[in-house]
């Protein structure tokens, strides 16, 4: 279409080392894979501890500045998550350092990682069994959104990746109270790289030839992917199940396994 | 039956603060879902960068120096990925810090999370959407496994935690150069938690007296579970899809199934 497929450049964080045959680059690649990711893992330090902290959270890529952006030109992460307080405090605390040119005006480094896996890999040896699977993993820094109406896209965005257009189908609008007790965080992208595999059975040539193991092993791939199962109302529902919902239950379930299917085939 | 449930003592680390009710500390909770887990995320920091970096990895519980010990002792975490150069190379320069009394000393500190979605939950606001879940943090100090004898058996029961009896029914023994090829990390593990939501819709009371909410938004659950398709055998296999394999698939598939739907209905 006459457009460059915009990558996110190799840094030392992002760069894949092993099978580097398997990294992908590409922004449109890696901003679906999170949108199309339930829970993302958000990594992070706090101080006095060697060890990070990973907090599951809900996320989707967007532009505040510009909604009309494209998945595959740069945007930012926005993320909502239940077990946020911590998280909540150190980035207030990073963005309080800012002022003085020190790192703390950037927000506070966050590490985002998603993957999912699409297969099991049966080989004759153990040592070849491998996941197809998919992984990203986003690193940029995290502030806490404070204008209403930046918060208020976000949260949209966000509802709508659950299930398409459950926003503008739930009760609108939100109340002050609710807006008040959501914090959401804006993630300023700096890196990010993918790396997936897919395909059959990889093997080593004395393996195959080995009569008595391929007698014995049995060879090949276990498909793997999510479902969504019949919907189960509330018991004060009154409503049939919308077509958005319907309609994005039957595009997961189809989506997920020929996913699997196909990678498995390739 | 006479035992205590041992528990993880809560730390500035791992102490779940926003719904603590749903929070578990038990060994034998947190230890079945890890091994459970098809992909663990896990993340360190390296020299140099603010970023703590992600990256998925297959691990099993497990004590070498006991391998009777019951899932909820206390055991090591033992980790095999493909993506483990960089790891690696971290890990192994926190060794050889050692010696001085240096943090160095214990391994590289690593953070350990695993979750998953159960169910999605719309509500009648935007703002009371939910996920059922479980989720899984481990903390640690992790070391390379030098010993080829702890490898094996690491490599044995990582093998057997992607399909129950597979080392024993893939090609054996090991040969001399996958042995050497292979690296495993030891993670001994200081402290833990992990957090369960089940459930169905919690609503605001005022929702609930919002006749044109209740009367236009459909509300309820959608559980979200992972299957595993047909087996799809190697063009060279020459073996029926052995007991351990088809019954895993279908105790995979029904376990995953019953706790979405038992979990939606709790």
């Amino acid at each position: 279409m006459g457009r460059h497929t915009l990558e996110y450049p190799k840094t030392a964080d992002n760069t894949v080392r092993r099978h580097n045959e398997r990294a992908i680059y590409a922004l449109e690649t890696i901003h679906r894979f999170v949108n199309s990711s339930q829970l993302l893992n958000v990594s992070f330090n706090t101080p006095n501890s060697p060890f990070p902290v990973t907090l599951p959270m809900i996320g989707q890529m967007g532009s505040f500045d510009r909604p009309s952006a494209d998945i595959g030109d740069p945007l930012d992460l926005y993320l909502h998550g239940y077990v946020s307080s911590r998280m909540m405090n150190v980035a207030r605390a990073a963005e309080k350092e800012g002022g003085d040119g020190k790192e703390g005006d950037e927000g506070l480094p966050v590490c985002i990682a998603a993957s999912r896996v699409d297969a099991l890999i049966l080989a004759t040896s153990a040592f070849n069994h491998s996941y197809n699977y998919r992984s990203v993993v986003l690193f940029g820094h995290a502030t806490l959104v404070e204008d209403d109406e930046e918060k208020t896209y976000a949260m949209e965005l966000i509802t709508n990746g659950v299930v398409p257009d459950r926003w503008r189908t739930s009760r609108q609008p939100p109340t002050k109270a609710e807006m008040q007790s959501t914090s959401v965080l804006r993630v300023k992208i700096s890196a990010g790289s993918a790396k997936v595999r897919d395909g059959g059975v990889s093997e080593d040539r004395h393996d195959l030839q080995n009569a008595e193991a391929q007698n014995s092993v049995w060879t090949g791939v276990l498909p793997v992917f999510s479902s969504i199962g019949e919907p189960l109302p509330t018991t004060y529902n009154k409503v049939e199940v919308p077509a958005n919902v319907a309609n994005f239950i039957r595009d997961y379930n189809k989506e997920n396994q020929e996913y699997a299917l196909a990678a498995a085939k390739k």
